[in-house]
């Protein structure tokens, strides 16, 4: 193995992931567990990180460790304020104190947005990834995920973000709701998924009434589950999409950052609006934005 | 205690409620508890009634039983085949073998509708009620509730029903997801609910990300929780008018059934938009029409 330079860490609620990194920024070791903050309390972050990257470890020199996301939360490691939207790209570090002398650990801040509120906390550092990698880049992103973030940005800059419960909302009505006994399963039909997403996307009135019809569909007709949950998903990702494009036109490409599942989705769910996407691999922006963070590093602090 | 005639029995999935009626329809006694058809097993569902109703039982004679609700639902004591939408006031009636001779017990069936399919279970003896009460009206029902339902009446008809999940929606969202730590105690501020519902229901599109923002006003400007809870529950109850209202004008005055503090929003709501609405005691709507349905039992079957 060449010689550890330094440790990027992407660490979410649920899951906790690191990159060994040479001098050179290239990915020389990876690994991760499901530790993520929600797991945690404040006392047990140290030893989740050294659980996995003490193998790195030399006892002569100090590993610097830079880390996103819900780390930084109030429920964290150690809260790491939030930067306002301008200060995205050039945020704020905190530094944690370590018992450990072989780490020297910071966490990059989340950013807020005052008008309209809101606050996103891990997905600013795979936007600023984007930006290393496509730096001529304007237009939206899409950040799938439980709380999907979409982020304008031109110019180099951050101009604004907003997010949606599309995720979390899906999640308890598939599970925990009277849909639950019409979508079980995974399959996902692709036909109903996109009828209901234009649907909606185009008659975002239509979705309160939308969603009992998937269970009385089942109990009249016998839906397929695989055709209740695209009509679930679909009419919910239509009615975001609804939103974003009422003040956007989404002109130029949409960038999702994302090529899993619920990713997909939104692909063909844009497509099926005529509205280009394009998927870049989330964990490349991860990453990308996690150099750019050290390098900002490296010239004021270190 | 005058000499009891018959019983009436609104059976739901949380609640068990009885009435000991004479024989010229008034309530001499009533009782109720919380055995609803979501706790019970077939086989516990005539405990559940004689441990209500024994008191007023006589040795010598049955006792009628009309029951209305969830009790007949595949999962209630005995299933009783929905109705068509057509036959909504004159339904077949499904007798249940009981162990006590005393009881002599039928249940009245739920109403479905095929196009567009929808269901209901206890809501049509509501409606039924209405018309006893309210013999010449024409116009729409809004009968609040976990399921709130939307029932067109006209000429003494049926024409059609509408389910809404606005309420289990809610409740998912204001306990389960991450906006329980934004909403929390019961208190609704009641301007911020009409703003909601106003928003939504002229901009449906605003919906989806509408939500969000109520835990990042909360973060970032420390909004109270009478205003948060009023914001999530005038965004949902928005979204179902702008529904209800893209179907029919509501140019008649709507009539409410229920004058409990979630029908006083849909009340609220509703005038709002400039719609006409008053409220109906739904008590006194669920008693009218288990009257009506046991008149239809005394010519047809007794």
């Amino acid at each position: 193995m060449s010689k550890l330079s330094w440790i990027a860490v992407d660490w979410g609620t649920t899951q906790l992931r690191a990159w060994a990194m040479d001098s050179e920024d290239q990915v020389i070791a990876n690994t991760s567990s499901d530790r993520g903050m929600g797991r945690l309390t404040p006392p047990e972050f140290e030893s989740a990180l050294l659980e996995l990257v003490e193998p790195w470890l030399e006892a002569s020199t100090p590993a610097l460790v830079v880390a996103c996301g819900m780390v930084g939360a109030r429920q964290g490691w150690h809260e790491a304020p939030y930067a306002d939207v301008k200060d995205a790209f050039d945020p704020q570090i905190t530094w944690v104190d370590t018992t450990d002398q072989r780490l020297h650990v910071c966490i990059l801040p989340g950013v807020r947005q005052l008008v309209p509120a809101d606050v996103m906390r891990g997905e600013e550092t795979q936007i600023t990834g984007v930006l290393a990698l496509e730096p001529k880049f304007n237009g939206m992103l899409c950040l799938p995920g439980t709380h999907t973030k979409w982020a304008e940005v031109k110019e180099g800059t951050l101009r604004g973000f907003k997010t949606y419960m599309t995720g979390e909302i899906f999640g308890l009505l598939s599970s925990a709701s009277v849909l639950s006994h019409s979508v079980n399963g995974s399959a996902m039909d692709q036909t109903a998924f996109i009828e209901s997403v234009l649907t909606v996307a185009k008659h975002p009135e239509s979705l309160a009434g939308s969603l009992f019809s998937i269970r009385s569909m089942d109990l009249l007709h016998g839906a397929s589950p695989a055709v209740a949950r695209a009509r679930l998903s679909g009419s919910l990702i239509g009615a975001e999409l609804a939103s974003v494009t009422s003040n956007t036109a989404l002109e130029s490409e949409t960038l999702i950052i994302g090529t899993d599942q619920l990713a997909k989705l939104y692909a063909a769910g844009l497509r099926a609006l005529d509205k280009p996407a394009r998927m870049l691999n989330a964990d490349d922006c991860t990453l990308a934005g996690l150099k750019r963070a050290k390098a900002g590093l490296t010239l004021d602090v270190l």
